[in-house]
Order: C-alpha cells, then sequence, then structure tokens
C-alpha cells in the first residue's frame, strides 16, 4: 500500500465533468490498494475573476486582504471534489490550508511555508477518508489567511508529501508531461519519462514552463518523487526523481526557451571592488530578483555590467539602477526591454565536453547572435534576439538528436 | 462615542458600485465620531451559484462540505468590502467566523453559537481598524466550518453587538423598514419608526419578511437595539428595541401575512391522554417543525387534531402521520397544501379588548373562511384559503386604521 499526494491544478477541476473524473481517478487509486490525499487549485479561471472584483473595488489591493479573497477559490472546488467522491462512494473531507496545518510567515501573496502540522490529514486518513487540501494557502504566525504565490497549489502538495512521508507526489495538469522542448515552439518535442531534480530545477529556472522552479526545489530537498500527468488521458507522464547514478545519462536532455525577461546594461562604472555590491544590494532591497549577470572589465579601467530581471520589474530595477548609477559614476544605464534566453539542459553534459562549442556553433551557423552567456555544471544559457528565440531552439532541438 | 454593528445584506454588497457605497457610508459613521464594525453576507445571489455548482456535481451534498463550500460568499465579499474602505482612507481588516471566535456546535448548515470569543475584534478596534466580520459562518467545537442556517448573518451582527457590548446594530436591506404591513400586498402600509422585540417576533414568526426569527429572539435576550433601514437611501429606519412602558401603545401594530405553510389534519382519533404528545413526539424526532395546532374534541369520543408545518415539510410529515394514525387507530389523513394564514400583531392588544371580535368581524364581511385560529398575548392568527390572503391583509390593515 502506497500513500499518494494527488494533485490537481485549475483546468483539472475546471468545472463540474471534470471534477466528476478526478472523483473516479482517486476511487480508483483507493481501489488499487492506495492511499490519497488530494490538493485542488481553484477552479479554472476563478482566481482571475477573483482579481477582477477586486480591481473593480479601487485602486488599493492590501495583500492581506487579496488572501483573504483568493482563498475563496480553492475553498470551493475543495468542496465540490469531496462531494463528488462522496458520490462515487468515497468518503473523504475536505480541510482549509489552516485545517492542514500549512502554517506560514506573515508574507502575505506569497508567504513561506514555516512549518507542516499535518495532525487532521493524519486523523483523516486513519478513519478511511480521504482528505482533500486546499492548495496555495496557509495560516500565518499572525493566525491570518495567507497564500503561498505563483505555483503554490504545486508547494503545498510537496510538503504534505513530505510531512506525511509519501511515497509519491501527483502533479495532474492538462499537458502530458515535461518535454525535451517546448511543443509549440518544436513540433517533434518528446515527452521524458524520467528525469533528475537537478535537470528540472534548472528548466524551471530557464522557462520551462510545467512546474514552479520553487515546488522542485522543495520536492528535491525534501526527497519527495513527482510524477507530472494529464487529467485529460490520465496516462503516466513524467518522474522527476533522485539522480539515478547507475545509468548513463543522456548529454542533453531538453532545450528550454524564455521571452519573459529585459536585459539592462550599467555602463562604464569605475573598476573598483564594491561596485557590484552596491548594485545589487539596492535591487534586492527593492525585491527585485536578478537573473543572469555578466560583467566585463574594459582596458581602461571602467566596467559593464549587464544583468537580466523579469520584464514585470524593467520599471522598478531601471529606477533603483539610474539612482545607483549616478551614485557610483557610471556612464550610462541602458535597458532592452524583451529578449530571448535559450538552454541546453542536461545532466550528462558534466561528463561530456563539447556541448558549449556545439551549442554556439549551432546558433552561429543560424546567424544568430549572442548577447550573453551563463552556464552551470548542467546547463547552457545564451541570450539572443527574442524574434530568434524559436528558430534558436528548433535548431538546437536538431543538432543534440532530440527530436522524436 | 458610539459602538456600532452595521450588518450589511447581500443586496447591499451586490457589487462594486455598492461596496463603495458602504465604504462610504462606514466612513461616514466614523467621521460622526462612532466606532464601526461591520458584519457582511455573500454578494447577491453568489450563494445560489455556489449551490448549483454544487448541484452539478451530484445528489449528495454533505452538509459539512456544503459549509464549506457556501462560506467562500462570505470570504469574497468581506475582502472587497474592506479593499473599499482603504481605498476611501478607512484601516480595516476582515475576519472570518472561525477568527471572531464565533463558536458554534456541530450541527452543519444550521449550528447553533455556543460562545463567543471576539478578542481579535476587540484588538482591532483597540488599533483603530474597522473590522469586516464574515456573516453566516462560525467554528465548530470540532473545529469545523460550519453556517448558521438561514437568516445567519443578522445572528452574527447580534451576537457580536452582545459579546462587544455595542450600543445599537444596524441591519441594512434593501427595504426601509419594518411596515405596517408587506407594502407589496398593502401599497397603503406605513414604515414603523420603533416597535417592541415581543411585536417584531410576533411578526417575525408570521411572515413578516424582514428580520429572522431567531436574530429578533437573540437581540431580545441580549438586550440589544436594532435599527433596520437601508442602504439604498441610508434614511432612518426602524427601531426595534424594549418595550416602553411609558409610551401608549397602538392596540395594533401590523397585520402580516405567510403562505408557506400547509395544513395536516388527522381526524377521528380515540379521545384520550397521550394521543397528541405521540404524534407530535413522531414529528419532531423527524425535525418537522409543527407551528399552529388545534384540537377539537366531537362529542363521539374522538377527536380532529389540525396543524401546519412548512410547505417544505410536508412531504415528511405526511409519511410520519400516516405511520403514527395506523398505531392510534385514527380515522384518516388529510392535508391542504397551500394555506394562508393572516396575522393582526400589536402590543396594545393586551389592556384592548374586542380586537378578535374585530378581526372576525371584517373576514366575516368580505366572505373569507376561518378555517384555524391561534392567539398570544399580542397576536391573532387566523388560517384562510391561501386565494383570500390579501384581500384579508388589505382589509384588516384599513379596519385597525393602518392606512397612510
Amino acid at each position: 500500500m502506497a500513500l499518494v499526494v494527488q494533485k490537481y491544478g485549475g483546468t483539472s477541476v475546471g468545472d463540474a465533468e471534470r471534477i466528476r473524473a478526478v472523483a473516479e481517478h482517486v476511487a480508483q487509486t483507493l481501489e488499487r490498494g492506495d492511499q490519497v490525499v488530494v490538493v485542488v487549485s481553484a477552479m479554472g479561471k476563478f482566481t482571475d475573476e477573483l482579481i477582477a472584483l477586486a480591481e473593480g473595488i479601487g485602486p488599493d489591493r492590501p495583500p492581506r486582504e487579496m488572501d483573504m479573497l483568493l482563498t475563496a477559490g480553492e475553498r470551493i472546488s475543495m468542496a465540490l471534489v469531496s462531494m463528488a467522491l462522496g458520490a462515487r462512494g468515497v468518503q473523504s473531507a475536505s480541510f482549509t490550508g489552516s485545517q492542514a496545518g500549512i502554517i506560514t510567515d506573515t508574507d502575505h501573496t506569497k508567504a513561506k511555508i514555516l512549518e507542516m502540522r499535518p495532525e487532521r490529514i493524519i486523523e483523516a486518513l486513519e478513519q478511511g477518508l480521504v482528505p482533500v487540501v486546499a492548495g496555495f494557502q496557509g495560516v500565518s504566525t499572525d493566525r491570518d489567511i495567507t497564500t503561498l504565490g505563483r505555483g503554490g497549489s504545486d508547494v503545498t502538495a510537496v510538503a504534505l508529501a513530505s510531512a506525511l512521508k509519501a511515497d509519491s507526489c501527483e502533479i495532474y495538469t492538462d499537458v502530458t508531461g515535461v518535454f525535451s522542448a517546448d511543443p509549440r515552439v518544436v513540433p517533434s518535442a518528446r515527452r521524458l519519462n524520467k528525469i533528475s531534480f537537478d535537470e528540472m530545477m534548472e528548466m524551471a529556472a530557464t522557462g520551462g514552463r510545467v512546474l514552479m522552479l520553487r515546488s522542485v526545489e522543495f520536492a528535491r530537498r525534501h526527497h519527495v518523487p513527482l510524477h507530472v500527468r494529464s487529467s485529460f488521458t490520465w496516462e503516466p507522464g513524467t518522474w522527476i526523481v533522485e539522480e539515478d547514478t547507475t545509468m548513463e545519462e543522456a548529454v542533453v536532455t531538453a532545450i528550454t526557451d524564455d521571452v519573459s525577461e529585459s536585459k539592462i546594461t550599467v555602463a562604464g562604472v569605475p573598476d573598483k571592488p564594491g561596485i557590484a555590491a552596491k548594485l545589487f544590494r539596492a535591487l534586492a532591497d527593492e525585491r527585485v530578483n536578478v537573473d543572469m549577470i555578466v560583467q566585463n572589465t574594459s582596458t581602461l579601467g571602467s566596467a559593464d555590467i549587464s544583468f537580466t530581471v523579469a520584464s514585470t520589474d524593467l520599471k522598478e530595477a531601471l529606477r533603483v539602477c539610474n539612482t545607483v548609477a549616478t551614485e557610483l559614476g557610471a556612464a550610462s544605464v541602458e535597458s532592452t526591454e524583451r529578449i530571448g534566453r535559450v538552454s541546453v539542459v542536461g545532466a550528462g553534459m558534466k561528463s561530456s565536453p563539447g556541448v558549449t562549442a556545439q551549442m554556439f556553433e549551432t546558433l552561429t551557423a543560424h546567424g544568430i547572435n549572442i548577447e550573453m552567456i551563463s552556464t552551470s555544471s548542467i546547463r547552457i544559457s545564451c541570450v539572443v534576439d527574442a524574434e530568434k528565440v524559436g528558430e534558436a531552439v528548433r535548431a538546437l532541438h536538431t543538432a543534440f538528436g532530440l527530436d522524436a
């Protein structure tokens, strides 16, 4: 008998028919002899509708009240899923994040989990009930309702799986798994049966849209095997597991793309210690997340610092940079609003030189200019013209032998 | 400085514009120097939409899950009201029933309040915040979310007003107060400026649709002055207060009507002790609420027992009656699905004989047959043909000098 946490996203509980399909699948899992804990998101676009309601009220959306508002969404879907289970003959009970013992900090709209106290979930399991838990939400140390930010329902599922020592955590969504590239960009992309946490993290960090970095990190840290699969086909999807050192690894597993970032260059800053620290401390203080950073030193004793930020943070980042640049005596601050990033990810890269060279050669052969480069032991990313990203991904997918 | 609990019903928070109007009114109340605690219902027809969602899932609607589902409604409206207050420059914070310390029994969908622990509301007031509290909901002694049943938001408001020792509890709705009769039935009905708890209770029990009996009872027991008024005109409405013995009381204050009940007659039961007890115990065990009861004994040693129940309970009540009638050796069980009840209410009736006679004469003059009669010290009710109720109410309103 295994204990499985099954997380159903918004499209998976989008209407009554889909909710009944979820109940049927949970029932079948139980009939196989497994125990199930269900975690649900809000139905379809309901969260967006709530946000629209709030926007209709006025310009201010205090984070504490936004959390109170948005958590109504999971409340509805979890009650309906529990009713559908009842109709299918499965005894269940729904629990809010608070009732499930998800204790968070007080950082409303993007709270972090501090502690899991899932006593009521354990009790429910012992009573033979299927607990249906609201994803995305918790209760703060100040006893206020909090939400966990984007991808928060996945985090709930992984945290529960870890706290309950579940055998696996299944993430049900509207795609059939993790692919070697975004199938909308690369029609010949293949579904991956199994990848390592490290690879999934690199993919999530560089544009893989199936899972958020945060939940993968959490799963890796707590050794929770993830299984990403479709609630429309119910077929096995992609397992994300600890790296399997007994197998030979593919050199390159996937190509990812991302066009959601902007580039800022602070040019002509004096080349002396502490300059970069001042700039990035100022950005951090304003809660701007910086992604890639490249610094070149010219022979003239001054340096150019380039970095990327989410396009949604560009305005705020430029404000900070302009202030700091003046203080530092920099020559100029320049920006490109829309850049493209293409990344090659593969755990086998560690022991296989030449991937970088092949990547650059492939891009060059397609006349694609490389503006910035950043690497990790299992990833190489290049910033290119946003218009060229699709072509770059397709070329690399073919060059590294990933086409189906 | 007074402390006022203001309760806003579903139409009062029906859309963004109405919610902003509520925020404006709260702000003006504060500017007068008063303190305010807001209690809200779910927006407009949102609760009905949630019920329709549940009906789309399947035939079973477990009460615990219905409560989880329906409480999403107030969660949304309270967060929006709090945001609107913020936009109007009023600091506020919303609280669920659980956070407001509304502790109930475990009788889901119609829970009773066992205890009020409004520490967080008191804290919020001390910090200069306007607490916005979810009506209709609480948390049970089993730590589950409960709802208080029909009219539950009014109960929340009255219970909070009592626990906080508020100076008054304002019930905002879409009518301008309590009238001498339903204005849809009697166009010449007048708004009452002030009535006693006893009168309001009799009215609520006999078809007055503005307040539920339960919240008036609660307010009377805890000495909470109620003020029923409109959130559309914002004009003073009707005060419901302790009986004022220094004033001369109107003999008749209002005429009410009710067509939501059915009548059952168990005919030809043996005229011996314990028969009625058996019948009404059996009905109580099946949770059927019985309203008027009339028993006639014939000269033949057998009796007819007639009583009224809510039409929604008729089927269940008939099932119970047929079983019990067989056991008792009754001759027959008959029922009328739709009856009308017209009632005359007035605190001055106690010291003013002749009201009963005048009521019967008036109905007789209009050719309206009286099927059952029941009285209290300040009310007389007659069951009449449902089709004749409107005519009966108008005739009595005129006869007792209530026309505007």
